[in-house]
Order: C-alpha cells, then structure tokens, then sequence
C-alpha cells in the first residue's frame, strides 16, 4: 500500500462486558493487519434511542442468555471476566475523561481505556465513580485531577456527542460495533469475520 | 460413555437464513462429536410474542446490517446462500409438513428439512407455496399428497405448538438456538462455543 490504512473504528460502551471480551483481540488484529485500533467510547442508550432499538438487557429471557454468554464467550476466548457487581455501569464520566485525554495524546487514552475496562471485568471496580476513575488515571501517571476537570468542558462533550452520533450515522446496533474502511462488524464474536475481510482486502 | 448421549436440540424457523448458514456445519460437528441431531423447526413469531422480543428485522438499521451480515457470513462459513425473492418467507406449512414426516421418520423429516432449506436459500424457491414444497417431497420419494394432507391434521398442529413451547420454556431468543444438555446457544457463529462447551464435557 502507499498510503497509510485507516484506523479501525472502535466503537463501545464502557458498561458493556462484550466490548472487554474483543478489546485485546482486536489490538492483536490490527497489528497483524498492519493498522491501528481507533478507541470511540460512545453512550449506547443514546445510540439505541437514536436507532430506535430496545435495549437487549431489558428482556428477560435474552437478559438472562447474554449474562451466560458473556462467562463462557471469556472461556471460549481466553479473555480473565467476571460479572462486575455494579453493572451494568451506566455512567457518561469514563467516556468523558477518555475524550479528554485524547484530545491530548491518543495512544494514552487507548491506555486509560483498556485499564478501566480491566478495572471493571476483571478487578471488579465500579466505573461509575470518579475516584476510581482517578486511580485508573494516577496509575498511568496522568493528573486525575485534571483530567476529571476536562472531562466537564464543552469541547469535551461535544466530542462525546460526535462520537455518538458517527457511530449512529455508521450504524452502530450494539457494543462492540467495528467499522473497518465503512465495512461494519457488530459483536465480540466477529474477530474471524474481520479478519476474513481483511485478507480478502489484502488480496485485491 | 456408558449410555447414548442426547441429541443436539436445533430450534429453528424456516425463514431463518442464519439457519440455513449453520445446518450443514451443526450436522457436521455433532458427528464429530458422536451425537445425532434432532431438527425441531419452530414459528419465531410465536417465540418472539411469548418471550416479549421484537423481531430484529423490524428496526431499519439492525435490518440493514442483518442483511449484510448474511451474505458475509455465508462467504465466511463457506456456505452457498443468496436472499431468497421471497424473504422473509413466513408460513407454518414448511413446519407442518415437516412434523407429519417427522411422525414416520426422522431421518426423512431432516432431509425434507434440509432440502427446504436448501430450495430457498439456494435456488431461491419460494417455500411458503405448497406446489414448491410438494416438489421437495416428491424429489424425496415421499407422496407429497399424503404429506400436505397429514400437514393440516390435528396431530401436526399440535406437535408444532408443543415444539414452538419447548423452544419458548429453553430460552430461544432468535433462529438458529441450539441446545445440548440444557446449554444454550444463540446463533449461527456459536459453532465454535459448542464445539469448546462439548470439548469440556467430553474432558469430564
């Protein structure tokens, strides 16, 4: 190729398991493939809304499947998970203060990112408050303080929002929602998908 | 193992294009597996209204990426597939006669059941026309005659009722829904989950 490959689109809701279960799967993906991982936390309900979706959790037959799917998908993937105790974590703050620091420095956000879904699915930490956000911050030698501060302003907001509604312009339909040069994957089951599509791409 | 293990319960409905994408490959990793398949075609309709979901196609944005999602999914898996003219083809009369063979032999009821399958979603006939399905019977050596008359008894209309229940009580939540030994599995990407849950059983 001579240009660069775009970046793959990430989109996710902090408080959803699935997005944990692909996160470190689709950052292997992407180096195989050469490109690199574009973090969009986004707040599904607003996107749900937008789409005019029930949100899946609200049945219960189907609440009931995805919370056992979710514990054996991690088996069948070899990804540490267990169901938080606050969950699901609705909450606008992690997505706020990723924005933030992304504005700043992208590679440092994907790092506070991937830490606070870990804090979450695998130490059990309730994401919806700020001060574990701040120790998830402190922890990558980030000022929590001022990120927390940034996280409140408009431009960071506006961000969020952006994000929001690109990936319901996209067609998000769930979390995870992957959208590789407009060609878009829903679910943390279509690693395989992907990487079947890459290599057609590779191929032409 | 001392005793026959049970069959692999396939909740599916005739109109399921997912269905069609997961049959042969259900087939297959059963034998893989020493264990027989028992096809149970159900009404969606009637599960989504007794489980309270709405059918995933009537949302403009799921429909899309669904219809998407089925094409690539086919080249994926390697399985032959095109939307059917006639889509969704929604009819209990597939089901029906399906139960009325499946009353004299099941090995005979699966194959009908394939080969229905098999005529939509591949020489895209439409199965909801009972010439088409007669046309299917007969290439089987069945007397479709005989087959679309048994289809309208009480009998089958019951067997019908009893499996869309069945399904309902097992926690279906979409086409296709696999059950083994009380584990579910929503899904045509779920191969790969049953063959690592019947791994660790076999282990035990």
């Amino acid at each position: 190729m001579t240009q660069a490959a775009n970046p793959i689109e990430f989109y996710f809701d902090f408080a959803s398991p699935f997005a944990w279960l692909i996160a470190d799967g689709l950052t292997d993906l992407a180096a195989r493939h050469g490109r690199e991982v574009a973090w969009r936390p986004i707040l599904l309900f607003a996107v749900f809304k937008s789409v005019g979706l029930p949100a899946p959790m609200e049945t219960a037959t189907k609440r009931k499947y995805l919370l056992h799917d979710m514990l054996r998908s991690a088996q069948v993937y070899g990804v540490t998970y267990r169901h938080p105790t606050s969950f699901p974590a609705v909450s606008p703050l992690p997505a706020r203060m990723f924005y933030a620091i992304d504005h700043q420095d992208s590679a440092l956000a994907r790092r506070f990112a991937r830490a606070t879904l870990e804090a979450h699915y695998v130490q059990d930490r309730d994401i919806t408050q700020p001060d574990v956000l701040a120790e998830v911050a402190n922890g990558l030698g980030l000022k929590a303080a001022d990120v927390l501060a940034a996280a409140s302003g408009d431009e960071v907001k506006a961000a969020l929002r952006d994000a929001v509604d690109t990936a319901t312009a996209k067609g998000m339909i769930g979390s995870p929602y992957v959208v590789i040069d407009n060609e878009p994957f829903f679910g943390a089951d279509r690693l395989p998908h992907m990487d079947w599509w890459l290599r057609q791409q590779a191929q032409r």
